[in-house]
Formats: structure tokens, sequence, C-alpha cells
């Protein structure tokens, strides 16, 4: 008998079968409970506007038009926002997807890609996707460390150097000024990408201004934080209009949905509520920042929507983030050697926040006597 | 001065900036005016179940939760409607998605892909995406040629074979009979993979029984028909589940919005909805039929929610699709030579019909007066 089976092609064949990201709904479903308190994901557990709860309500009967696949009206109204001509913008479904197409159109089988070790799992697993090479600098300082990433830059020649700022896992930032002087010194074929996920909780001082005609710039924003809608999964990205206009060589479509295309217009056309969760969000991260201290654990200093508290080293600090997680409080923590010695709790809201105050005495204790 | 310019890979340089399809939202931004009736996309305009719409309002303060990435509960939801485990079934940003998936997993550079000439526009720019070449074979009859494909299968020894079933753009179907001689007949290590998007309009004799222990089968569906929500993004695919397991190396796993999650599990629970949305398509083909035929344009038989009217001629089809959109109603034809005498008209609610009953003699008469 003929063995039928299509083979995989040899890259794809060749990877893992892991996920980047595990997310908080299978914790629940193998634990067989809720978390009580949902601060691991840096998710705006404040909710979005509640313009944009009812401009998706009135929209919901009007889902069986398909999306515009230019995402026109979002374009043009991101244009508006941002002083950018639209050509200049990309939509896609989260800044992970367009990761995953700056990384297909940009990186070729076996070419190294410069990043930090412990910064975005989910850029490596596109940059192993298409058969690139992970070239992982050290953070320094719990930055992200521009020195070391430039050293790395010119030595590999890589197409994509990535950096987020504000980071995450860490919270930490640069100023525009260092950002500029690191995209100058770049290797001249070097796309910098610039994951800004966080940019709308940092100084203004840390984000650079927006100079499209820069080839080897790519910022990417999103509406999963500060705008409340993780959920619906829009991205955008600002670049040279070559580099925008390649997106459309190789993007889904019709990958973005209607509905979260109006969901994020309706999100960025009320900046009142924006500047309401930032000013939030700034309230809960010294909340947490209090609580830390009043337990032992150093908050450090954050520009984003979480913070992490430095809780002495990598061994304790899980055993402290198993104990949460077993007291129904959804944290994180980074994995990479020197950060790991921190766990990361997210801005929530106040009775959540009250919970983690409550259960991190005895999470403490735990972590202690094991 | 240093010329400041990351190159694309070679791959991406060589695709063309083309959109695969262009949408009536761009065409009515050109116009300057919507359309009256909109007739075009094989959209279920009839919309979403009730249940749907009042899924998504409940659910909309809920968006700043990141997506589940296993979209667990819509898999168990499939799985059960389906009667295959939910190991054989993975969710994807409409079957478009899917394919551009399934083509990135099984297609090398440079190898064949054998499909029908004048079907899915989409699944050919994923081929090209990934650097496949579309080997197009000829509809005989009006239906995509089962004989033609397997000779050419046969010939190419492709990754893949691409068939709908029912079609697009034609309306036409195979019995499953003849599709499991075919599945049958292929080269073991070709994937057949059978997209039926339009499978809820069909007689129950044209959709092969699943069976998910066949490692050479790969089904796509979707919401966007029969369900109603085009808008939202929404496909799966059902095969063998080390098929269904290989999607995890390369999906964007945070792709699938919330609200699509949510909106696609409510569909599916409607199933007396879906009846008569199915009905009601069947009554609108059969009133798309009656007024081809008072204007002299024979209906071809449709197991989908749209009716293919014969014109005669490629030529005089073209000018008589232009003619209805400068009438206001979006229309569209297929373009392969042999098809292309025929104007593809969805079916839309009562009073858009109207409207496309109105327009057509006036529409005929211009066309013939070309």
């Amino acid at each position: 008998m003929t063995d039928i089976s299509p083979k995989l092609t040899r890259l794809a064949h060749s990877l893992p079968s892991t996920v980047p990201f595990v997310g908080p709904e299978t914790q629940e479903r193998q634990r067989g409970r809720p978390f009580r308190a949902r601060l691991g994901a840096n998710e705006s557990s404040i909710g979005p506007s509640p313009k944009v709860v009812a401009a998706m309500a009135e929209a919901a009967p009007d889902m069986w038009k398909y999306c515009d696949p230019e995402s026109y009206d979002l374009k043009q109204a991101l244009s508006v926002h941002l002083d950018v001509p639209a050509a200049n913008v990309a939509i896609g479904e989260g800044i992970d997807g367009l990761l995953g197409l700056a990384v297909r159109l940009y990186v070729e089988e076996g070419q190294p890609v410069v990043t930090s070790l412990g910064a975005y799992p989910t850029f490596n697993f596109h940059i192993a996707g298409f058969g690139g090479r992970v070239v992982a600098v050290p953070y320094r300082d719990d930055r992200e460390d521009l020195d070391g990433l430039l050293a790395a830059a010119r030595e590999q020649n890589p197409p994509i150097v990535y950096l987020s700022n504000p980071d995450n896992p860490m919270g930490s930032w640069w100023e525009a000024d260092d950002l500029e002087r690191f995209a100058a010194a770049l290797p001249p074929t070097t796309m910098f990408v610039l994951d800004e996920a966080y940019g709308e909780f940092a100084p203004a001082s840390a984000i650079p201004p927006l100079d499209p005609s820069r080839k080897n710039v790519l910022r990417m924003r999103t509406f999963s934080k500060a705008y409340g809608l993780a959920g619906m999964r829009c991205g955008y990205a600002i670049g040279h209009e070559d580099t925008i206009a390649a997106f459309e060589k190789v993007r889904n479509h019709y990958g973005m949905s209607l509905m979260t295309q109006i969901a994020a217009q309706a999100a960025l056309a009320d900046q009142a509520y924006l500047a309401e969760t930032c000013a939030k969000v700034a309230r809960a991260r010294e909340e947490i920042g209090r609580i830390g201290r009043e337990n032992g654990l150093a908050p450090l200093p954050s520009a984003t929507n979480f913070v992490a508290l430095d809780a002495g080293d990598g061994a304790f600090a899980l055993k402290l983030m198993n104990a949460l997680l077993e007291r129904d409080v959804f944290v994180r923590k980074p994995m990479a050697p020197g950060l790991d010695r921190c766990i990361r709790v997210s801005a929530g809201p106040d009775d959540e926040l009250a919970i983690f105050a409550a259960e991190l005495p005895g999470a403490l204790a735990q972590a202690r006597g094991n």
C-alpha cells in the first residue's frame, strides 16, 4: 500500500510545534478554575471607551459585509491623527501580524536578525518561521542595550533589528535622542523595527518624531494596550511608502475584520478617554509599586501599563509567580537571565490590585518556605 | 552619501504590488457614490442571526481581553457540530488566511500547484507569494474539470491541488462520489484542498463525509457565506491531526479576534437560522434565474448563494457588467475564457433584486448599443 502523506516544506518540517504564548484561558482550563485577578497579559482592563462599545453594538448587524480590504476609513483617521499620509500606514492583525509580514518581506533564510535576549517571543517565532536566525543581545541595567544591539548589527549586517520602546517585559525606555542616534548608526540595509506598543503610556520625550521619509525605520503601534482593544487585534505600522506598499504583496488582504476596523476608528476618535486611561494606568503603576515595596519587592521604573517587581533572583521569582497563580492571581515573569528575578504585574483595576495586595504576603511566605 | 535602503527578499522583490480582489468600497470611492444593490461579493445580505448580533453587542465591553489563541470554545463547538475531534480542526482569518498557511506549509519555491483557470484568485496570490507556480486547468462544461485536474496532478506531482465545491464563479458542483474517486486517484504526496465555502447551500449529495483520518485531504469552510459573517473573517479547516498540528508552527496565534470567535460560536449554535437563510437563498436564486430568463440571459444551475447568468460572450458580458455598475448595481463577472460570457449575481434581498430587475433591461440596451 502506498504511503499517502503530503510532505511539509523542508523549512516547515524543521519548525517546532511550540506556541509562542500560552494564554490565560489555557491556564484556567488546566487549573480547572478562573483567575480572580487578570494581571498577566498587560491588557487594559479599564476596557475600551463606551463610545467604542456603542459603535461595535451598532455595527453588529452589518457584519454580513466583507471588510474593506484597504481599511480606508481607519487609515484616513490614522493619517489625520498621526499627521502622516495614509500611504505611510499599514494595518494588520495586531503588531504580531505585522511583525510576521515584515520578517517575510525582509528576511531571507539563514540571515541573522538582531533583537534583545528576553524581548518579544512572538518576533522570534516569526524569525524562525521564515528561516531566519535570532541574534539576541542581553539587556544591560534592565534596558535593551542600544550599544550592544548596534555592535551586533554592525557585525551581522542583519535585514532587521528589533527594539521595543518602552520595552516589554521590564517597562524601561530610552529617550528619543538615543533612538535617533541608534537608527543613524545602523548599517544602511538594516531595517529598524521600533515596536511602540506601549508608546501611549510613555513620556513624550521617549517617542521620536514620525519621519516616514526614512527608508530604514518601521514603527509599530497597536490598539491592544492603551486603547483597550486587545481582543480586536488591530496594529498599524508607519514607514516609508515603499515599505508600506510592499506589505500589499504578501498580506492577507481580507484579514482585518470589519468590526475591528470600526472599533479601532471609534477608539482613535475618543482621545479624551485615552488620556483618562493613561492617567488611571499611571495611578495603578504607583499602586503596584506601593504594594511591592510594602512586601520588600522593589518596583522598576515603568513607562508601560505594567510594573516589574524585583524579587531578587530567578528561582525565587518563579516560585513567587507560581504561588500567585495558585492563589488565582494571573501574573507573568521574564525568563531571560538577569531579567528573571522579576515578576511582571499589569496595571489592572483597583479591585484586582487589591486581590494582588491581599495575596502577595501569603505567596511570598509560600515561596520562601519552598 | 550612503544609500539607506533595506532590501526586500529576492522573492518579495519579485512579487507584483497588485491586490487580488478590489472591494466594492473602493469602487464606491472611485465612483463617488454608493451602490444601491450590493450583489457582487456573494455576501449573505440576509445578515447574521439576531442571536449573533446580540452576542456581539453583549461581548463588546470585554474586548480589552486578548483572544484565546487556541479558539478553544469555538473549536469545541465545531468538534461537536462536525462530529470530528477538535484536534482535526484549525481556525483562521477566513479561508483566505488558511489557504495562505497551507501554501506556506506545503509549497516549496518553484513547485507547481494545480488549480482551475478562473478559480479563486486569492489562492493564486498565495501560491505566487510563496514562490509556487500556478498550473491552471480550464473548466469544462462550466465545471471544474476533474479529469483535467487529475491529469495535471499526475503529470506535475504538485504539493497541492485545489478545488472548490460548489465552485465560484460558476456555481456548479460535483457529487461526493466523483470527489472521492478524484481524491483516491491523486499522487500520494499531493494534498487535496477542498474549498467548501459554499457547502451549506449545496445538495447533501455534493458533500463527501468527513474523514479526518485521511492525510491527503484538507477541507475548508467559512462563516462568511451561509452564516452571514463575512465581515468577521472566520474560516476553519478540517484535516488529519498532523496537518492541523502543522498550522501551529506558522499561524498568527493571536490573529483571530475574540469578537470573531464569539460571533462564530453563536452563529454555529443557531442552526435554525442557517436553515432559514439557505431556504431564502434558494428562493433568491430562483428569482435571479427568472429575472435573467425574462431578459434573455440563461441562468446556470447553482449550488451556491449566487447565479451566473449567461450573456453570450465575454465582450458583451463585460459591457453589461459595466452598464449595471453605472446604474449602481454591484455585480461581478468571471474573466477566464469560456466563463467570461457570464455575469455573476449574488442572492441578495428582495428589494435589491428588484433594483437589479428594474435596471437590467436598460443595462442590456446600453450594452447592445455600445
